[in-house]
């Protein structure tokens, strides 16, 4: 009964269920739910909801890309990632051709051990396949590595052709692993990449007429197919438009094990942004590029449908200043992400919940329980019931906050947010039972978060 | 920390979540989720899952139909529920034409009252539409009658046209009540019912034909569309064709609020049941009948896939001697159902968990949380929480059981299910925190059932 | 070789081909296709095209309705339909309870007989339905009438219901009869006409708000439905709407003999029209009514696609003085229906072939071949062969006519088309081989229109 | 009215009509149709339908292909088509690396001049892309080769990447050319390939696997969306399974250019033949392979609907005895390809008109009109109308025949249909005026065959 931390008089929420009642903490874990506890620790959360922590799993943090680095390393991109009420992530360790999977995770993992203070796995990214590379995947999976992920844009960098996307599908689904895709197609990218250049059209505006939604769409369909001739499940990252929705709606009626995520970028913004003046539409590129206001609507219905079964990130920054102005005189050179570690939740509930576009345990199920489920890591993570880790949220359905890069926690120059005003933020936020965030300060330890070896897929 | 009643050892499983803990109750309601209680009384559920109550939402207890009453009264129906891990019911007062609602619910109450062993609600089943039955509906459903039922089959007793129905939809969105339709085209059906019987297809048989899968369609599209004129939400209940499926799915993709529930007998089985020799297609003459075998897979997938979010059972029994054989001669004369109550729960568990169309989770999704939160009984019923009712359900996931009549409780001679093997079975059930259900024999208080005041519908 | 009339260097045009030879005319039969033919008169049409006559199969002259009768007779209508290009047509005789069929077919052809000046078949719209009637249903397709329509809509004077709508199906089935529907849901319609009424909402854009479109996609899809169950095949009239045709799209889709047809009003005005001052919203009040913009290219798809087969112009005329204005005060008075019988032909040609939205031969398969073709006036009607009727149009492509109700032959005060440009007219219409109109006079004989005995359904 | 040749009292039939009449045929081309011709030569036709000569767009004579050569080449190939009642065709020139596509026109031509006694036009498959080849194909639309082929199969030799169909499509846009399609995906084959030989599956029963449905759906799909990005039509080749179909269909309802053929191996045969003993199965190893029986009804249902718009035949025979069987002991050696270029017409009428499946007016659509008028070949092919080529069938509905190699035309030693019975075949063939075939004779002068300038796409 003498619990470590005790949260009194919260508003209980998991993705089925909704009650008042007290969360015991004991040795960074949950160890019950009643309201008798009495503890050395105790947060009141009168007034406000009590969410398991949020889960990211579509990461890139110190990530070497196109000439630079994302901005965020794993000391800062975590402790933007807690203020804003996500507790673990799952970050891709990006395959250099030449170099072993272990190799490749040796080299991430080193990046994140000390560093990280909240709790983190990794995907890895494949890029250059061949058979002992297949093989080798078995060890990732034994070590806790349990997805891998294709690009099917960046023709000559990323890129791996269908032939080595079908093997690394057949080879997953015997080990029990999930493969995630970025579904553009890059030859149909690379050329009219190529054609627009030398048309001088040298905006960053170019960048989204280079990467058209029907790109996207064909490399959603075609991903489907090769994981359905290799009876694999499919998990496709970042989908940004109806189109390619329509292609995961249609394998997801025919009972194929086909999963996706969206992020708040494809939900909130749109294409006019990209006609900032003053290189501002720089911020916006990424790949695959924020679309027509239209699809803004089919997203949110795709989310209802439950089509979508994630809300991640892509959360992969650069300064304006010193990074995406590389490509000033030419967009091709604009290093593609943009931030959005830290304004996930906030963004879903205020934008979601409070619009009545979802029911709070729906915002529980996309932002913390179904990616933990999807990616192996519950019942670690991702609800609040005894015997999961105490990574809890503690947020104020009144707090009204306005968005600015000035006093958010992201190592950038920008938010594509700037200036919009949620209402609902998270005002403590335990992780592993440790108090870390407190009324927008950091008050835990730094870098104690651990490399989480996640379950196999289970689908 | 003194309960009246801790659960220990067990694997507790919502709609979301799985894990081991206790449980403690106390004055009929879930204190608390934690390993650490002491109580009077111990059930030791090691080996056990744990469910929530199953909630059946449709069932029809002591009714007057055809000339005769359904076998089974509020005090063998609920005994036979309880057995079978349901916990809770809804059942439908039908009023008669010139009645009141009020008359109506007082009848059905009166029907209920200290026979009940578990909890009850009641929908009422509108048959006479005029204005001050229209006002009285806000009456009842201060009084915790929440939904309505309409059927637009039954032409001449129980149906009725569209102009009653889009009011009764208008009046309900006003009021927060939820409508339920009984989908099939009561005028194709009247029809075709009078062709078979003037050629001289007197036989059980004959029944399936006169109630053709496109009734149903049409049935539901129609009162899809009138939901939709009059922006009501709306339940189609006992759904038992692909092609009518169809329809809620194409509703539910446009974003109506269209909910739909299926039963174990269009699951389990199919027409052939018809050609039973010596009147044994009887047993299955119900509306809407069951269908050719394709369907069967159509359904489950609708399970997955969300478009159904309930399982009910339609429990409607009537003997074969003394009441079915009404129709040896004339198979329009056989009173119309089949009994379910106390086989849903086994049932869905063996087929759907057991043979891996569904997880744990969304079998207590469809059997409990789903039901209670559709029609107004959440957060008392439908899931284990600290503050729900005590209504739990201890169940064996290895014990394996012959569905046989005479060992059920259901009062008739038959079971559609006869001499079919389940695996996993409930071995002690809780109601409000009272053991009533102990391995095989009913050991707890009866006639303590209470009338559940149920919410407003809320989507 | 000494024809009564060649028609020479012109294009002819077919529901498939085009290709320039000249016509010679025969006993008001077209004798054969040759650049040799001499002939007592000759029509030279270089430059032109060369149309099999126009058919309308949907018509409605000298019909009494809503206490008047449509403006235009047999006389007049036939006259402006040659004018526009259309050279025989289908009009509907309307059973009045209590009448027979027969009775129908008589007052009708007494409507037409010496009147009409080119010639006509009848439909017979079924509104009081028994065993006597069903019986007749027989002698009526011996006596050339091969189709009967049925109204969902008019709920107390022409609608019947779900058990009639079943009866004539299959009884049509039966003896090679076709049936049409007005698919609007006559219940639907009247409540909301009352409720509007009773809130004082009286101008004629209350019209549209009484008929919206899910009252006629739910009587589409009934229809259809009740023709599946009966084996039959079915004709909707009039669609209006998106809606409607994805119900049509579907059945087709499945592979069932459902026919539809839209009419020019739903192609080329919306529901903006209501909004016209001084009552001049009742110009657009017809069932259904002109719906809002996007539909416009829904339809245009619908023909694109095949799924609507006929252009028919539901032409039913009423003076805006004298008739429409009965409706003053009360939309719901408002005789329903437009002109359009002359217009349809210029306007599907300008808007359809100019415009690219349809080839030449689409063209003439809409508004000529397929009419004929699934009315049963084909080969009489709907093509250029020998053996067919000498119904031929000479179409000068480059003629721009500004339309005006003032230059037009309708017997009615307004045309909804008021100002519009057209490009491409009829130039001369021949009608049973003998010239009717010649450069915008009438120098036919008048009154020698024959009634056709239509041939059976063939699907 | 002097002709060189008339055809009496036939019944003509056109993709539009059917009627009775005379045809009057002066230098090669039809004069008139009219009952009142005289000629030199005369063919009564009484009880004969007279059809449009059948126009066969896809066929491989004398193609080096798989280290042998197809083996009908243009002098055997178009008079086992003339037997077969086609009268012209359009074949595919195969460029070969390196060379330009003047020099593959050129030696294709040389192929058929001489030779052929039907006329013929070239397709050429473009299977090495780069800018100069781009610029040539303007060249080649002057010279009457409006249509270019892609390979998305046969990795490692004809296939192209996505990058290059994307330039071919853009590129005949602009020129007015038609892109057609061979879609499998080369790279999903080529692995399965692999793995199925390294198993030591090496029966002709393998291709079938090697080459799953779901490699034709996907590329289908990606050929679909690389046009649309080119704003480019598209025609796709041999669809053979309904999922492929699907695509396709999609396609055409968003109102793209997608145009598709199937062909009669696919709609007759089904992969039980791979079965056959004594390598029996290496008589329908082609690629697409034929499928699964039930994707038989979906391809009947597709030319119902109208997203099949053209039966082609893929002729492309092979000795089994000297040319299949260089593939005895391993599948992936065995020459592709089957013979059918003189069965087409039989087939599709005996097994689509007799069985009611389809009018005789949508047989001559699919087997002459629309082939003629998609690839550039109408008006002077595909129909009977004054001015077009006199390419006339005399076809005998009631004449039955077994089908089999023995008496068939194909220089091959085996046909798929051995021993099959079709009712209704040619009797009777005139080529550009000349009488070919009379009676079971080839009649006509040899080597007669013109090459066919052919119009660019319309659309």
């Amino acid at each position: 009964m003498d619990m470590d931390l005790v949260i009194k008089n919260g508003t209980i929420v998991t993705a089925s269920d909704t009650y008042k009642s007290d969360i015991g903490v004991k040795n960074g874990k949950i160890a019950g739910i009643w309201k008798g506890f009495e503890g050395e620790k105790v947060i009141d959360a009168k007034g406000m909801f009590v969410f398991p922590g949020g889960v990211d799993v579509h990461t890139h943090l110190d990530m070497p890309f196109m000439g630079t680095s994302s901005s965020d390393d794993f000391a800062t991109g975590t402790i933007a990632a807690a203020f804003g009420g996500t507790t673990s992530l799952v970050d891709f360790a990006i395959q250099q051709h030449g170099d072993s999977l272990s190799q490749t995770l040796a080299d991430w993992k080193k990046k994140a051990e000390g560093k990280a203070s909240i709790d983190y796995g990794f995907h890895i990214a494949v890029t250059d396949v061949n058979d002992s590379i297949i093989k080798e995947m078995g060890t990732m999976v034994e070590e806790g590595v349990t997805s891998f992920k294709l690009f099917l844009a960046y023709k000559g960098s990323l890129m791996v052709d269908d032939a080595a996307i079908f093997r690394i599908l057949e080879r997953s689904r015997e080990i029990g692993a999930l493969v995630m895709v970025h579904a553009e197609n890059g030859h149909l990218i690379d050329i009219l990449t190529k054609q627009l250049l030398s048309e001088g059209k040298s905006a960053p505006l170019y960048h989204a007429e280079a990467h058209p939604v029907i790109a996207e769409k064909e490399a959603v369909e075609r991903a489907i197919a090769l994981a359905e001739a290799a009876s694999a499940p499919l998990y496709i990252v970042h989908t940004s438009c109806d189109d390619a929705l329509k292609g995961i709606k249609q394998a997801r009626e025919k009972g194929l094990p086909v999963y996706a995520e969206t992020c708040p970028q494809y939900l909130f913004l749109d294409d006019e942004k990209y006609k900032e003046p003053n290189f501002g539409g720089a911020k916006y590129v990424m790949s695959p590029p924020i679309r027509a206001k239209r699809n803004q609507n089919a997203l949110w219905k795709g989310i209802k449908t439950g089509d979508f079964q994630v809300i991640s990130t892509d959360h992969c920054p650069f300064f304006m200043k010193g990074q995406k102005d590389m490509g000033k005189d030419d967009w091709s050179k604009i290093p593609n992400g943009c931030p959005g570690i830290e304004t996930r939740i906030p963004l879903m509930y205020s934008e979601g919940v409070v619009k009545g576009r979802m029911s709070i345990n729906k915002f529980v199920e996309i932002c913390s329980a179904n990616p933990a489920k999807l990616l192996g890591l519950y019942p670690m993570k991702g609800t609040i019931a005894p015997g999961s880790d105490a990574d809890l949220v503690i947020f104020d359905p009144e707090k009204k906050v306005t968005l600015s890069y000035k006093n958010l926690h992201q190592n950038v120059d920008y938010t594509p947010y700037e200036g919009m005003v949620v209402k609902g933020y998270p005002v403590k936020v335990v992780v592993n039972g440790e108090l870390k965030v407190d009324d927008g300060k950091f008050v835990g330890k730094r870098g104690t978060g651990k490399f989480i070896k996640r379950n196999r897929f289970e689908g």
